[in-house]
């Protein structure tokens, strides 16, 4: 974790690799001879060997955004054009491999706070070229892909330095946070108060706050501390319009509750640029154990229980007999050859009083249920591990296996449907496929459910996706459930969002889009149907 | 409580009163003494001595819609038009008794179901007659007060023939409710099934599931089960541009969360027909305790410990020194004369194990806080009472003295000062006036505060309180809090919406009702500013 607060543009992340390059990892022993690697894939070209498409901003235009923002925020080389073209998904990664630069916005502005963010929108909207909001780049749904048809560019609105901690209320317990601070960097600021956010999304280490809430994120702490909306209690957002300040309570009858419209709307509807979120003292006590369940079905009506009894704890997450099997660290500590069990993760946070109150609940409530305590080990290699995947899948890429993960929420009594449905879909559309899944996150009435998809990726890995990744949502489409749990909507999900909100649902997201963006310069071609 | 399905439409409520006529209370002993008797005020004028104002409606209207939904369902008679007049704040009552029924609605129609709710707005927007919905009649901010400018007439949607238990998911804990029923009859119906909503308002007795949803209701025990809001998993919504129905999954990612829009719309963005909700298995015990307290503010410093804990009882409230000097049964028990100490109610629901395990961490919480339990006596008797405020309200009008209430909420680093201004500002705008204030809802961000105002009432009662009102909403405004907590916006808080939500947020409002109600007749002039 840092708390310095960067000033030049720092491309952290590759273009088509995850993280931080010092921490990539090789394959695991063992998961090479799972996997047929007939076509390894290649990775970064060099930028001498792709076309990056010449910015169609003038000259006269880039300056204009330099008059505004200062020359060295407004950036339109190759290289830092060629880092915030689209996000991480697989398919943004494997695009990326191949010199596919197609959607590179054409120049990158960092403004330094919400009045620069004011000007950009006011500028972009007299100038008619798209703005596209780039906190940590870890969109996985194609949230970065504007469509500038009829518009003169893209620009990328990077929030890289709008990473302030502006407010903190001790007696409220919430924070104002600028949108571009990372999860780290976030937690940092907060712990040099004694507090903490609790948001530990898998794209924790790069993510921003702007980003938790333009996508309605969750993470893996949900469970205990809530999903990131749930967090939020007041956003101010700039639009080309004005701008809106929302939350002026913790809930209230005021009307509909707008904050609700602004949160998860994938700067379609505005710039988020202030965050207030409720925070929480440092846990004194973190404790993480694993539970072995006969079955998926007989753990995940335990986490159904614990849910519908408000028993839960501040991690709970339960991965079906492929992934127990294939990935976790140790797959012989819970269960040998041909015992497919299912492990659970258990972990509890707090003062040492309520991890251990919770913690003696909990398990009373898991043993009678069938739960097999399986101690803080399997429950330690989790939390070692837990920010580690997207590493793999670039091992796994590299190696020419496909690999990627999509998710899913829905109704209790529709869980094995869903499961059924999503699992059938995924291993027909795939040959050869390898499809894991864990509830990642829990709730009285309902769960979500995580997929992770590996196969052999072929000659055009890229091309056999795709096809799969439409199936699994026309399987969520047709099982009722929603097509996106945390991941968002994006560009990739958004032929399925009418289906889940309806003719209406997609008129009124209409309607909010030409209130707030009448000249449609906001993520264009992103979230609204 | 009763599972009877009412076929006949029922005037359960007088107009100018609350409740069942049968249950009417006179003043309670000391209660006359504390207050000036000048200027009694009369009830309800016979209906031979008021003027109810001519039905609009042509005579080939009524037939048209009697031809929807058959004879007996279209009603124009004077005293039924009467008793939809309105709602039941005390100026709706004071212009009842006084005779003026200048909103009457031109007819009353009841709709059977979904279908017949769509049927209606078809025919209301053909006709340009405006739309009310109508559940309980419970609305205290001028919800039932549409404005007909532009249009031919006014309906009121009487939604007591919706009052079915449509669904039950034993699995996913979810019930789906049609919206005109009652507290009591929702309750009843899941009890059948061994389960509760957990819902209860003080208006819980009249006020109906679709008005909850509509208005963001918040009940006595949402310390334990939350806010009307956030039980609310799915909803079914009639517009005049079609339906939507809201509500895939408990939580996702699916842009923005419109559930959220169209709860808290009260009437004006469409006409809910169901509901679905989290339901929960019937307690086992329920234990309502008092705790004593030195002030207000130790004893809300408290409840902010408690839930910025996520330590919260079931039902959790705090009366101000006056409230519990004045309001409570037996105050003589928890502090003598000049021992202004503030009473709480705190309540226990659940299996016997968890209200044993949560009972003992919050005694062991609120005793190291400076808390003094009073035993169960103070618990039984708010227990007891707990919906009868209102019946109260009509004996005092009897008897001359002007009593209303009024509720806010902010962060809790702003509860001192909010309260002390609008505290202020009541009194200085009624010479006269106690003000007294509970604690009636907590977040781990913020609470609630609501304020009961009686005052003499003078020769005009309405006339005394309408400038103190104005007083109490810019003081709220003023103080940066919201207009409304669990009453709504109605017609009466509009004037202060702007304030909250911005001039954005506003234009916000005005698009989607455009979206769903091209031709304004959705409660017209209720909530949009």
């Amino acid at each position: 974790m840092t708390t310095e607060h960067p000033t030049a543009l720092q491309p952290e992340m590759p273009a088509t690799r995850w993280g931080d390059p010092a921490l990539a990892s090789g394959l695991p022993d063992g998961v090479r001879d799972l996997v047929g690697l007939v076509f390894p894939i290649a990775d970064t070209p060099a930028l001498a060997d792709v076309v990056v498409p010449a910015s169609r901003l003038s000259a006269a235009q880039v300056d204009g955004l330099r008059a505004l923002l200062g020359e060295e925020n407004v950036v339109t080389d190759d290289e830092v054009r060629r880092l915030r073209t689209r996000g991480k998904s697989t398919p943004d990664l494997l695009r990326q491999r191949r010199g596919d630069l197609g959607d590179a916005p054409d120049a990158v502005v960092r403004p330094g706070g919400h009045d620069d963010v004011v000007a950009v929108l006011a500028w972009a909207q007299e100038n008619r070229v798209a703005v596209v909001p780039f906190g940590g780049g870890t969109a996985v749904t194609g949230g970065l892909v504007a469509d500038p048809a009829g518009l003169a560019g893209i620009l990328s609105l990077d929030l890289g330095r709008m990473r302030g901690l502006l407010a903190l209320d001790p007696v409220s317990s919430t924070a104002t946070l600028e949108p571009g601070l990372r999860g780290p960097e976030a937690e940092a600021l907060l712990a040099a108060h004694g507090l903490m956010l609790g948001h530990f999304p898998q794209s924790f280490e790069y993510a921003t706050i702007g980003g938790f809430a333009a996508t309605r994120s969750s993470g893996q702490s949900s469970a205990g501390y809530g999903r990131f909306d749930a967090m939020v209690v007041a956003l101010r957002v700039a639009t080309p319009v004005g701008e809106v300040r929302l939350g002026a309570s913790p809930a209230n009858a005021s009307g509909p509750d707008l904050r609700e419209l602004f949160l998860g709307s994938e700067g379609a509807f505005g710039v988020i640029t202030e965050v207030t979120v409720r925070v929480r003292p440092l846990p004194e006590v973190k404790e993480y154990e694993g539970w072995r369940w006969s079955s998926f079905a007989a753990g995940a009506d335990a986490m159904r229980a614990l849910a519908q009894s408000d028993l839960l704890p501040t991690v709970l997450r339960l991965s079906d007999e492929n992934e127990t099997a294939i990935n976790l660290a140790d797959p012989e500590a819970i269960g040998g050859e041909g015992n497919p069990d299912c492990l659970m993760i258990v972990g509890y946070e707090g003062t040492p009083a309520a991890v251990a109150a919770k913690k003696a609940a909990v398990t009373a409530a898991l043993t009678a249920l069938g739960g097999a305590p399986q101690g803080t080990g399997p429950g330690e290699a989790w939390a070692h591990g837990r920010f580690n995947a997207p590493y793999l899948r670039d091992s796994l890429l590299d190696n020419g296996v496909l690999v990627e993960t999509l998710e899913t929420v829905t109704f209790w009594s529709n869980r094995e449907n869903l499961y059924a449905r999503v699992k059938a879909a995924l291993e027909a559309a795939l040959p050869g496929a390898m499809v894991l899944c864990h509830v990642s996150h829990v709730y009285a009435t309902g769960c979500s459910l995580y997929f992770t998809v590996a196969a052999p990726g072929g000659e055009d890995p890229l091309a056999a996706w795709l096809p799969a990744k439409a199936a699994a949502c026309e399987a969520i489409v047709a099982a009722g459930a929603s097509i996106t749990h945390h991941h968002a909507v994006g560009t990739d999900h958004k032929p399925y969002l009418t289906a889940e909100i309806g003719d209406l649902g997609a008129t009124v997201l209409r309607a909010v889009k030409r209130a707030v963006d009448p000249t449609g310069i906001l993520n264009p071609g992103v979230l609204v149907p």
